[in-house]
């Protein structure tokens, strides 16, 4: 039997437990959440990360004000309830994921009005215990496409946390490596570390060793050596963004594993969740790259490592071209060149 | 005029002022070192660093010795200053260049043993400001070969610190750098922070920017995104080994930037001063490749960054195949392919 491996947010029926994702790696630690207002703390303070597993901590606070709403008027409860929504919508202003949840619950709410209160409650309920499994599901349909790309044997590289830890279970890059585990094949998986914020080594090299995935953490400038000793059969990454052409919007440092993969001969696949594919994007030209904090780079953990006063260039995520990648692994299907042609005929 | 930039070591004719590498990148501090046990503690406790400045400083360490050698004979003379040079050679055992300057001294008092001591002595003051000024010609003739490959306004890359701070002056890589910076033009540099150690933002992104060059400090994993960008006209690195068919040992992460630098169309030089070069190696292949403590990817920044117990794989170099090196930059001039046939030329 697997273990169960590090889950990021934990739900018994009744009651929330969210891993705080601030301590990793250092302390698991899970905290019981039951009202609206600690849910938006959580997600307020970063103890709960990742577009995905906001949407669904977001939808259980729905429940925690449904079961707490006053009166039994259904005008009343509404008018309650997408206050609630509104204000959890304050918690993390830019998530998509969290306002789609929250909508999605109200719009379960305005279609239920003829029903009792106390049954409504319940439907509250089920629409999160839904986005909960869907997203599962999401992930799971991912790993099992993703299962056909590996072997037995195969030495797998990954780039960031597009894992678990962000997701309702498996996550996207790594989901076909935990399938696989599942199923008992020895998978070696490289994980970098992904500077400057490290959420290679705090996060996935994490959460596969928890789960008891072989996983060797390496700095990302030694890819190139561990790819020249034929160690890697396969790159498997996550995305931000996918252009309607195939071009990928990533963690930086995605482009340059990219074309290290195409000089070794090793495929190149992108998990992505048909929602991150954007139709609306031609091309990765129109896909602007956000610069962050340049301490993350001169002093991200703590302890200066670079000169007072020094230039950086510090982008969030780079754009990986189409010809570079060998495969999209989606929840509906693996999508192979020609990308614009394969790709819209997923969403058909 | 230029400013002199951050040397590693200074000689004002009878003391040496050594920087504290230790310090860096937070203080700059130059300690005086005026005997032979001074000096010694300086190579062992890592206050001076790089082959070279190692050989010039024990050079300098034995005119200390020779200044204050009791009595007057030339067979009491010669022995306390070989039981000298054996006490320094202890600082750092595995240093060739440490060995190479004791012995050449040793030799230059061997060959004067006719002579009056006082002389002597002043001959061991000469050789070692020899040996110091021969480390900065060396430097200087690479950096005006390099010079030919750039032109006003390009932008480099470079990887770890192959810099001024580990030679006498201007460096190996940085070295057509400072020479490009001292003709007035603008030269804009990249500089990787070059994990797991980052001699890339503590020693290069400093010593570049105390002269006064225009250098942005970016993570490993950032190079090919700024090479997308068309930013970077030339990578040059120095190198560990040099293989007699151009194959390169260097920093983990060099043969990764040489990928892309072929797959962007950029110039991929390699400064190697021709001690480096070594014609019994055939190739890459015969070069072994040194781990180092997983503790340097795990908690090199003062704080733990990966979880307890995690496999690491620590390469402290790579290897670049001589077909993705553009040239190498010698003393001697630019080496381009055939690389096997052309190598052992400047050698005749």
């Amino acid at each position: 039997m697997p273990k169960e491996g590090l889950l990021p947010l934990k739900w018994d029926g009744e009651n929330l437990f969210l891993l705080d994702q601030r301590e990793l790696p250092d302390k698991i630690l899970y905290n019981k959440k039951s009202t609206p207002e600690e849910v938006w703390e959580s997600i307020k303070t970063l103890e709960v990360r990742g577009a995905p597993l906001i949407g669904i901590a977001a939808a259980y606070a729905m429940y925690f004000a449904a079961k707490s709403a006053p009166g039994d008027g259904f005008e009343s409860f509404y008018n309650y309830m997408k206050n609630k929504a509104e204000y959890l919508s304050t918690s993390r202003p830019t998530a998509v994921n969290l306002f789609w949840a929250l909508n999605r619950i109200m719009n379960r709410i305005a279609k239920s009005k003829d029903r009792p209160i106390r049954e409504i409650k319940d439907l509250v309920k089920e629409e999160a215990q839904k986005i909960h499994r869907e997203d599962e599901n999401i992930c799971r349909k991912i790993g099992e496409y993703g299962l056909q790309l590996l072997k037995d044997g195969y030495g797998v590289l990954t780039h960031c946390n597009a894992g678990q830890l962000a997701t309702a279970k498996y996550g996207t890059a790594t989901a076909p490596i935990y399938l696989a585990y599942e199923k008992g094949w020895k998978i070696k998986v490289f994980a970098d570390e992904t500077r400057p914020v490290n959420q290679g080594s705090r996060l996935t090299a994490l959460e596969l060793k928890e789960a008891g995935v072989d996983v060797t953490l390496i700095c990302d400038n030694m890819a190139a050596c561990v790819m020249s000793k034929g160690w890697v059969n396969a790159v498997i990454v996550g995305c931000d963004r996918v252009a309607a052409n195939g071009d990928t919007a990533n963690k930086i440092g995605t482009l340059g594993l990219s074309i290290l993969a195409k000089y070794f001969g090793i495929p190149f696949y992108v998990a992505a969740p048909t929602p991150t594919i954007d139709l609306n994007t031609e091309s990765g030209e129109e896909i602007p790259i956000e610069e962050r904090d340049p301490l993350e780079v001169t002093q991200s953990f703590g302890k200066k490592t670079a000169p007072d006063g020094i230039k950086v260039f510090n982008p969030a995520f780079d754009v990986t071209p189409h010809e570079n990648i060998t495969a999209f692994i989606t929840e509906k299907g693996i999508i192979y060149p020609p990308f614009k042609e394969n790709i819209r005929k997923i969403f058909e």
